[in-house]
């Protein structure tokens, strides 16, 4: 194995975080506040690693072959949470270190559940810091599932592999790709941030969310996230992004290239919305004759918090844990669901879905007829062979972490519904889980130690896509 | 589609049901007891109708396609269980249809989830009724398994398709199967009801246990099961034929035959034992740490309750739901497992998980080397082509009726533990859930009637593979 390169490459990112810890120092002097020395010199820090790695593995050609490709992922979203954790750490928040680390990977990952009790009155420098980590971790995500996952062929991404990345000169390509993506997300974080302060948002709010809406991340600057929220003019804008960060980045791309029917045809896309859209029916109905909300007030809360769950964002404008048994347990499995492939969000993904689904369908199908043949179809192409067994045996291995991790996080001493639901927002990227302890007015402090590590390594795995972490632990991944 | 065959057989599974009503009536009469006359009266009208399906849909030759094998499998489990609700509905304890009904459907699926609150003062009649039910779906779906699913290729059956299966001599070498089988059967039954007696239980216990100990079933004749059981050797003749219950029947046969090694050589059977072992350990070691149990009495209670979870028999022999937040956790997700195929277990079964992982650890390495070629092996033979995506879709069709029946369940207005446990335990067949409404101690007479019919639907999917069911649903199906 040739470590300089994926040594190179995780020194550049660590020079990028380092970078981006400007802004908060920046905005701490101007507040003037003290905590501008700690970003200062987690700054300093970061890049003197960051350089380091990247002086001593200097290579002519960067090429990352396989093997490579998964101690690359893996290693950066490790290396960079600890590094991003560093201001959290030695801030004047006085976080321990388990508490900075589970908020950086929280962050980077862009779950969104939080241990810091008391946002209203945490020093801005942080506040921005949180939501640069969780918009790093969103960008860094949809180039990773452009140009690497597919490559890698993790859990049926096969599928979403373009001629790019099979041919001779993937790389300029992918680059090409990746940049005009970056590009179309800064324009999208540009556009969520003035619809907020146009919303009613102070500048700096407006800013923070307009970070953390875009890359589906869920961090808020106030404690009841959207809860206290009076206008709906902030919902809405919120709502929008939200979706917005939960579509394939490549479709806005063909969208502005001119293939203006790109987005609406895009089958995963008519799927996410119209799961979504039935999701909120069934949920505003069951709201209005059993909760006795209005028709309005039913759809506004449904229609909200079920798009911050299913696009993995994780703000909540309303305690909807109190809204009885039936509203739990749909959270409950939405929480698994997840975006689109290609976006910042999370979850199994719908693609998987409609796989699975295509290929269940045609089981179903042949038991009536066994000689028939039956070709399963996404985007209107037949789906190739090697994809279905892919995307099974991640659903499968989803569920095999999900479960050990709800065991393991119930030996730490925590409750049945903290347990599974935990579980299930740490690997699916969500934030928020169910109960009185994690709920959506809960946050993750007083969950012992242990919990917490757990549930970081869960948020790791699930944004890595659980293979690129498994792999790394064969001894055959090791052999020479 | 050709009914006559599907009606001829359904009527001698009727006239079957009927004549095993004689013994309830006889052991009434014996006692003395008034049901007798509901017991002869049911009797009768199950006798008439099923001789009225025999009569009218005489064939000379009964040949069992792909389709009426499914109608076939589906009805005959859906009007087996009404008419076996009969004499539970008109006896002396005055249940309500759905309550009949439900416990009908539980006993024939071998579930064990009942709705009599009160059966230590239960008519003796009643009692063995229950415990008939279970034994006579106990034989019915080995033989089912045995001649019929792997023939229509559910959810990966098609492993377990014998040379018999697919030559012209099918049926009489299935005919011949199923008697021996059944012989082997009757022969366990008999020996686990010496072994009761001996262990000390009165006959008439002995007796009923032993027909719901061999089915894997989990009826009891005492309200509190096995926890108010003193004697340890009760516990184990439980243990012993549990086991005996779960583990494929045809082993028995060629053991018999003289392959003494058959039984220990069979992957499903290591697999299990192993599964079952580990859980064990775990879970003793659990309670000497933090329940300050006795390495004796945790070894004990572990292994009982955990044996009769995995073989989804349902006793138990202590409130585990006391033993706290792990131990509940354990509980729940091993519901799901399930024992081998072949046997009167239920659940997902050991054979799937070891396909899955055979196919998800085959993926894993592929990811490595994407080149190689990986073939998955199952008992020393190559997993056919087909076998593979059938699991997958049965594992994905089970967590998607879970998923169903757990929100269906909440709508009723279930709590979050009772919905989910209860969605577990009726789709796999098990019998007690979790929390104080279902658990170990508690019984689901309290549940809304809606949710009982949910409950026994849930119970008939997962007893007949989920598959056999939903087919039946597809406008395909009835097309001719």
């Amino acid at each position: 194995m040739n470590l300089r390169p994926v040594f190179y490459v995780i020194g550049t990112l660590l020079c990028i975080l380092s970078a981006s810890m400007v802004v908060p120092m920046l905005v701490d002097l101007y507040f003037l506040h003290p905590d501008w020395k700690v970003f200062l010199i987690c700054m300093v820090t970061t890049f003197f690693f960051g350089g380091l790695l990247i002086l001593t593995n200097k290579t002519e050609k960067i090429e990352i072959r396989t093997r490579e490709g998964f101690l690359l992922t893996t290693l950066s979203w490790v290396l960079v949470s600890f590094f991003g954790a560093l201001p959290l750490w030695f801030s004047e928040l006085d976080l321990n270190l388990t508490d900075a680390v589970f908020e950086s990977v929280s962050g980077l990952t862009t779950t969104g559940a939080t241990i810091i009790a008391g946002l209203n009155e945490a020093p801005p420098g942080l506040l921005l810091w949180r939501s640069i980590l969780q918009w790093l971790g969103g960008i860094g995500i949809i180039v990773m599932a452009l140009s690497l996952l597919p490559f890698l062929g993790i859990g049926g991404m096969q599928l979403f592999r373009t001629e790019s990345s099979e041919h001779e000169k993937a790389m300029p390509r992918a680059t090409e790709l990746a940049k005009n993506i970056t590009i179309i997300y800064c324009l999208l974080t540009v556009l969520c941030i003035i619809s907020y302060t146009i919303a009613g948002f102070k500048f700096f709010d407006a800013f923070c969310h307009g970070l953390t809406t875009i890359s589906t991340g869920g961090f808020s600057t106030y404690d009841t996230s959207f809860i206290n929220i009076e206008g709906f003019e902030d919902e809405l804008t919120c709502i929008v992004f939200m979706l917005l960060g939960s579509i394939p980045f490549v479709l806005y791309l063909k969208f502005i290239r001119g293939n203006r029917a790109a987005l609406l045809k895009d089958e995963q896309v008519r799927w996410f919305l119209g799961l979504l859209s039935i999701a909120i029916i069934i949920m505003s109905a069951w709201l209005v004759l059993f909760n006795s909300l209005s028709i309005s007030d039913a759809l506004r809360y449904s229609s909200f918090n079920i798009i911050s769950i299913v696009t993995t964002t994780g703000y909540a404008s309303v305690d909807y844990n109190s809204w009885g048994l039936f509203p739990a347990i749909i959270f409950f499995f939405l929480t698994f669901i997840g975006g689109c492939n290609g976006s910042t969000a999370g979850g199994i993904k719908i693609f998987r879905l409609q796989v699975i689904y295509a290929v269940t369908s045609s089981q179903v199908k042949k038991l009536l007829s066994p000689n028939g043949v039956y070709t399963s179809f996404y985007n209107n192409k037949p789906i190739p062979q090697d994809v279905p067994l892919s995307v099974m045996s991640f659903f499968f291995l989803f569920a095999l972490n999900f479960t050990v991790l709800s065991v393991l996080l119930s030996m730490c001493g925590i409750d049945f519904i903290t347990a599974m639901s935990g579980a299930a927002t740490a690997l699916a990227n969500v934030g928020p889980g169910l109960g009185t302890v994690i709920g959506p007015t809960g946050n993750f402090a007083s969950l012992p130690d242990a919990a917490k590590w757990l549930l970081a390594i869960g948020m790791i795995m699930g944004r890595l896509e659980l293979f690129t972490v498994m792999v790394l632990v064969l001894p055959r991944f090791w052999r020479p």
